[in-house]
C-alpha cells in the first residue's frame, strides 16, 4: 500500500480539518501517512492572481469561506474560534514541525492548529510555540533550536521547491505518488485512490 | 422541508457533475429541487481576478483541474470526453433551459451537459441545440423561440443578478433558503443541511 503525503500549512483552516481527521482515516484504510509541513504563501505569491483569503478575493467569496469553515467544523466537531489576526504565519510552525521527529509531528502539528484556531494564539511567537511544544511535554528549548538552524530553515525551503515540482498550488495538498489531491475535501478521495486507483 | 435551488452553467463541468447526482441525491433525502441555469461568465468578470478557466490560473493549477474532473467522472461512471473547445458559451443553453418548463427542465438539462461533455458538440450552436432537443422528443422550434424572446433573455439577466445578490461567485451553487453551498463537492452537505441544519 502507498504513503499518503500531507502537505500543510499552519495558516490555513481546511489545512486543520485535514489534520484532525487524516489519522483516523488513513488507520482505517491500513494507510501509513507522512506529514509534510510547508508554507503555501511563497507558492501563491508566485501567482498573478494572488488567492490569498486578506488578497483579491470578492466579499461574497471571502464571506462564504468563512461560512463554509464554521460549517465544515461544526460538522466535524471541532471547537473553531476565529482567530482574531487571520491568516496567522505559519512559518515558525512549519519549521518546529518539520524538525520534529515523526512520531511525535502529528500530534505537535495539531496542537499547534489548536493554538491558532481553538485558543486564538499568535503562532508565529516564539514564546506562543514554546509553551505548545511544552504542553506536549516535550523538551520546548531543545526543540526550538532545532527549527531554527540553518539546516532546517534550508531544508523548508527545499520542500517548498518540491511541493512546486509536485505541481501543489494549494493547502492542505495530498499525494499517492504523483497523483495529486487538492483540498480537505479531497481526502476521502486520496484515500480511495491510494487504496485502489481507477484511472 | 426547504427546497434545495440548484444554480448551473452548461460550461461548468463540475455543475455538469451536480446535475447527474442532484435529483437521486435529493429524492433520496425527500427534497424538491428547483434547477436554475444561470451563467456565471458575467460575475467572473465583475473580480479583479478573473478566475475563469482559461485566465489567469497558473498552468499547475490548470492541469489539476483537468485531472480532477476525469477522476471525479470516473468515479461517478459519467463518460467524459473532454470538449475540444473549453469553456464553451453556456449562454443558449441557459436560455433554453430558462425556457423550458420545471417539469422538463433536469431532463434536457442533462442532455445539453452530455452535448458537451461527452459528445463534444458546440452547445453555443442553435443547430446543435435544436438536434439536443428534437432528441428528447420535444418541439424543439417552439423553444428555440421562447428562450430568444426579449422577455426570457431579460429574465437570465435578472437571475443573474439575483445570484449576485444571493451571494453566488461560482458555478455549481446550492441555497437551502439563504444558507449558500458553492460546489459540485458541498452537494451533499447542502442536502444534509436541508434536512438539518447544525448551525
Amino acid at each position: 500500500m502507498p504513503t499518503l503525503e500531507f502537505w500543510y500549512d499552519f495558516a490555513s483552516p481546511y489545512s486543520w480539518m485535514a489534520a484532525e481527521r487524516i489519522d483516523g482515516l488513513a488507520a482505517a484504510a491500513g494507510l501509513a501517512v507522512r506529514w509534510r509541513p510547508f508554507i503555501i504563501g511563497p507558492i501563491l505569491r508566485l501567482r498573478p492572481d494572488n488567492p490569498s483569503p486578506l488578497q483579491n478575493a470578492p466579499p461574497a467569496q471571502r464571506a462564504y469561506r468563512r461560512r463554509d469553515v464554521e460549517r465544515l467544523c461544526a460538522r466535524y466537531g471541532l471547537p473553531l474560534r476565529w482567530p482574531t489576526s487571520y491568516p496567522r504565519n505559519g512559518l515558525l510552525g512549519a519549521r518546529l514541525a518539520r524538525a520534529a521527529s515523526p512520531d511525535i509531528r502529528p500530534a505537535l502539528s495539531r496542537a499547534i492548529y489548536r493554538a491558532n484556531f481553538v485558543d486564538d494564539r499568535e503562532i508565529s511567537d516564539a514564546t506562543v510555540i514554546r509553551d505548545v511544544v511544552a504542553a506536549q511535554g516535550l523538551d520546548a528549548d531543545a526543540l526550538l533550536a532545532a527549527a531554527l538552524t540553518d539546516a532546517n530553515k534550508r531544508g523548508l525551503v527545499a520542500d517548498v521547491d518540491a511541493a512546486i515540482a509536485h505541481g501543489i498550488f494549494g493547502a492542505p495538498s495530498f499525494l499517492i505518488g504523483p497523483e495529486l489531491f487538492w483540498g480537505n475535501d479531497r481526502l476521502e478521495l486520496a484515500i480511495a485512490w491510494a487504496q485502489q486507483p481507477w484511472l
